[in-house]
């Protein structure tokens, strides 16, 4: 199926399903993206343990009570600093990360501007193929990704494959849900990585340089915004750099789920 | 494909993925339970949402250590109590359940003596008959779910139905993985619900009589020895039971994921 063809196909047989639930109700985005994750596996974009994956945020964003906390709103700011200040900013996409936020990517990567480049963890040419004509359907950004010249060091197989052009060469990465290896070892080549993941504790989290403790279309949104904000002032740029500290940052997400917690 | 062929399908599927991983891997268990569903998704004995709240339950397992947790061994051997002290105490089984712990509700259904009964979510004759085959397969205790006779009430839909041999006219029902409507309209109809759920602030967990907060297959393996411990003993059953407090054991449960996350 032809990439268009494909985008249009998840939206309107997500649509079919939930034509009677009103966009008020309460649950309506996290059923929204768990329908549309679903027809992602069937189109081949998502596997079954992307799936998983997102089970897994799904229960870390309910107990940070599916909002954009206001540790993570500072870590997306300093997200936008850092890929606002990059000589070569990259932004990978995976499969779950095409379909819960592919358009928001491509708003992004054109606010900067960042290249994007589609990076799987389970890689096979066809369905590097599907999320790359799927993200081309998107928007009239440049997709990198069928050309892998280069390889992440450190790392075994397929998984290490990559663009010199993107990855490769770039100095600031955002990595939307990426496993704890690659994280570790685009840190291990002096990138600076920028992470979403919702669980604060996962080894992505604890390795990034940056680490964003959000769902990732409400992230993605939100750095849009900062990156128009602070596009133009290089100077609040680098205040916000210099008062971040990720570390601390990451305690406070975890404080939050705490408290969460202790208000049951 | 026959069931007994589709058993051993998912298990060699799975074994040949993990033949290069050392049962003592620390996250071999874990592993082991995703490779099964996903292959489990390929028979179409588990939904792809199923997936996903595999998923969510990982994370909670994550924040309690993939341990059973002092309160969630209680809440296992009160369950047990009821279940030995049932008129007529039956187990449900889904899609998940079945691949996850089949084998070990086959167990506890001899144990006790109880009977199980297969009842989906997302209910079609084609996915019933492949869960219960692949049930049938797992051992020699009689399956029921194939003649639907009788509603729960206040449920909607094809997720009402069940035998009235079985969940019917049951007074006590273990429910591996329920969702919240069906635990409340259960309760509703005057029985003993035992949930087995990672989430303790989920609706099953606050709705159910017995809220075990454990991994599926941990959960039933305990209860197995629980059983058979009490099954002779009516009088420390009748102790056990006198001194659980199902709301305390609940927050019991969320205390001890309130420490995990304190303690990074």
């Amino acid at each position: 199926m032809v990439s268009g063809a494909m985008a249009k196909q998840i939206s309107q047989a997500v649509h079919q399903r939930y034509v009677d639930i009103s966009p008020g109700h309460p649950r309506y985005h996290s059923l929204m993206m768990r329908e549309r994750l679903v027809e992602g596996v069937r189109e081949g974009i998502v596997t079954p343990a992307g799936l998983i994956a997102h089970g897994r945020g799904e229960a870390f964003d309910y107990l940070l009570g599916e909002r954009t906390v206001p540790s993570a709103e500072l870590a997306e700011r300093a997200a936008a600093c850092h890929l606002l200040e990059a000589r070569d900013p990259v932004i990978c996409v995976n499969g779950n990360a095409a379909v819960v936020t592919g358009e928001g990517i491509l708003h992004l990567a054109e606010a900067i501007p960042a290249k994007v480049e589609v990076n799987l963890f389970h890689r096979t040419g066809e369905r590097m193929e599907k999320v790359i004509s799927f993200m081309e359907s998107l928007g009239d950004v440049e997709i990198l990704g069928r050309d892998a010249d280069c390889l992440i060091s450190g790392i075994a197989s397929e998984r290490s494959k990559c663009c010199s052009q993107g990855i490769g060469n770039a100095d600031v990465v955002l990595v939307p849900m990426e496993d704890g290896d690659r994280a570790q070892a685009l840190v291990d080549m002096g990138k600076t990585v920028i992470s979403i993941d919702l669980n604060p504790l996962s080894r992505t989290s604890r390795t990034a340089s940056v680490s964003i403790v959000d769902e990732a279309s409400r992230a993605i949104g939100n750095m849009v915004g900062h990156v128009h904000e602070l596009k133009q002032d290089e100077k609040q740029r680098l205040n916000s750099l210099e008062g971040f500290d990720n570390r601390e940052n990451l305690r406070e997400a975890l404080q939050e789920i705490e408290r969460s917690l202790s208000d049951h």
